[in-house]
């Protein structure tokens, strides 16, 4: 079976936890967002596709989420000694490597597939890791200041340093009209059996690989079930702030209005946790095979149940 | 009192500490060696400048003579688990974090000068630090290899991989002749009150830095006493393998070749260690006035009575 997910970071790496444990036999495809990518120190830091091979690649810290295992900070306090900073961004000196090799890369002229290629042969992941765009795109929220008033902010800085708890009253994939999807992308959507959402952010993690022109029509014109998961389980988030970003695409933070933003044009089917069974109906009278089963990743077990009724779910479609 | 000095690394670094505790009041410039600088894993790396910085700041590995003290090598070990080298060059994580910053503001656009300005402006060595030139110049020595005859390897492959354990048929300062000498360092060598050449190797450091043009002319005109401590005693290098290089220039490892190596014509002292003192009179004969003092460097102390006697020769030689 091959299938084709696309992913974030946190949620989506211990999505394909389960996924692997469901299906070890399956050939995984992985489109991975690159629009929440940042140039920290002079290094080309990738916070999502970093996430996905540590996590697949069991060097992830667990507790956390993201980051390597047994990390130490002396590159980050001797920056700050330099006065060198953003300090509110914490990578690791173990992180440090992964971030210098593929800098190195990247200025000796390799794209940014075949660096995470690279990165993956050292991790194994089990999976193949795409980034989604070999061409630079950068998610930029618009926020109110109060010293300059309405402007555009990094992604990280809006997520990381602010922790959302200003308004975003614009999402922009900066890039992301004149980025091609990168080699290998459309070839994987075009062989899938099935393709995934997993319980990622639908406007900054999964939203951001669809407004690369071409994957999100090719996801739709494939002839195969598309399947997702609901990040937003009794009207909040699973983990993170995405209700800050789906107010700012006039998205309700439910189950069903994440349903309705993809669309049945996109998407076929749809898992809400049970906790929010009351809006399958809602759901299917969009067009949207429907579900409600536990959507909580509490461990590997938990994920590999989640992608198994995915996987059901698919083949309903299908039938 | 206004003093120039044309530093190496270690040797340099520790007869400076001597001479800041010898003359705590004098206003002391360093023009630094930047031929063994080198680029590694993407990122500038300029050992000479950073010896100095470091043991001037505080920072040094105090044993080693390089790198920082309370050191850790997660970063090189990650970038040795993704295959990525090379592994002889012994990065540590703090010392990162310093190439980190030189790169990052090379690449904006900074000229080395003002980079490792804005690095003292952390360590406060209490010298000012110079580099010899602001172009990239690097030291390459010619030697045998079995696999590929006779071929140029940088000058920290000969050092650091191969421990100078072959012969070195040449030592070329690649890019020295277009090099010019960076701001600042012939203003100071020409209001300097007396110029010193501390036990620095005479080829690969003090001799890189002769070798920008415009350097030892400035120096040979600058009408006040030059005085050299010689890093040969008793037929050898004081540390390193200063003979292996000076053998590729063809200057015999005594202390009174490198007096004559270096010549009357830019040296006015020369100071010998006392195993070396009949060599005095070979020295005086050459027209460079020369005393046979202690020069073995053991701890500060050592070092500081090494530059009272410099500063000493250099007021015989005004006198």
């Amino acid at each position: 079976m091959r299938i084709v997910v696309l992913a974030g970071g946190i949620g989506g790496a211990r999505f394909l936890r389960g996924l692997k444990a469901a299906e070890p036999e399956a050939d995984i495809t992985v489109i991975g967002n690159t629009g929440d990518d940042i140039h920290l120190f002079g290094l080309k830091v990738c916070p999502d596709l970093d996430t996905v091979m540590y996590t697949l690649g069991g060097g992830i810290h667990e507790e956390q989420g993201w980051g390597r295992a047994d990390e130490s900070f002396s590159v980050k306090s001797e920056l700050a000694a330099y006065g060198v900073g953003p300090e509110w961004f914490g990578l690791g000196d173990r992180d440090f490597a992964t971030h210098i090799v593929r800098t190195q890369m990247t200025q000796a002229g390799y794209p940014l597939s075949a660096v995470t290629e690279a990165l993956c042969a050292r991790w194994q992941p089990g999976i193949r890791l795409i980034p989604m765009t070999d061409d630079r795109v950068e998610t930029h929220v618009l926020i109110d200041t109060p010293a300059e008033g309405r402007k555009a902010v990094h992604f990280q800085e809006y997520w990381v340093r602010l922790h959302a708890a200003v308004d975003a009253h614009a999402v922009v994939p900066v890039g992301a009209e004149q980025a091609k999807p990168a080699p290998g992308v459309l070839e994987a959507i075009a062989a899938a059996d099935v393709i995934l959402f997993p319980p990622s952010n639908p406007v900054v993690s999964i939203g951001t690989i669809l407004a690369v022109p071409g994957i999100r029509e090719a996801i739709a014109e494939a002839g195969v079930p598309v399947v997702g998961l609901s990040p937003i389980v009794g009207g909040a988030p699973v983990r993170g702030m995405a209700d800050k970003v789906l107010a700012a695409v006039g998205v309700e933070a439910t189950a069903a209005a994440v349903a309705a933003h993809y669309g049945s044009g996109l998407l076929d089917g749809w898992l809400v946790d049970t906790v929010d069974a009351a809006s399958v109906p809602e759901v299917e009278a969009a067009g949207i095979r429907c579900r409600a089963v536990p959507l909580l990743m509490t461990d590997v077990k938990a994920s590999a149940t989640m992608a198994r009724e995915a996987l059901t779910l698919a083949e309903e479609v299908r039938a």
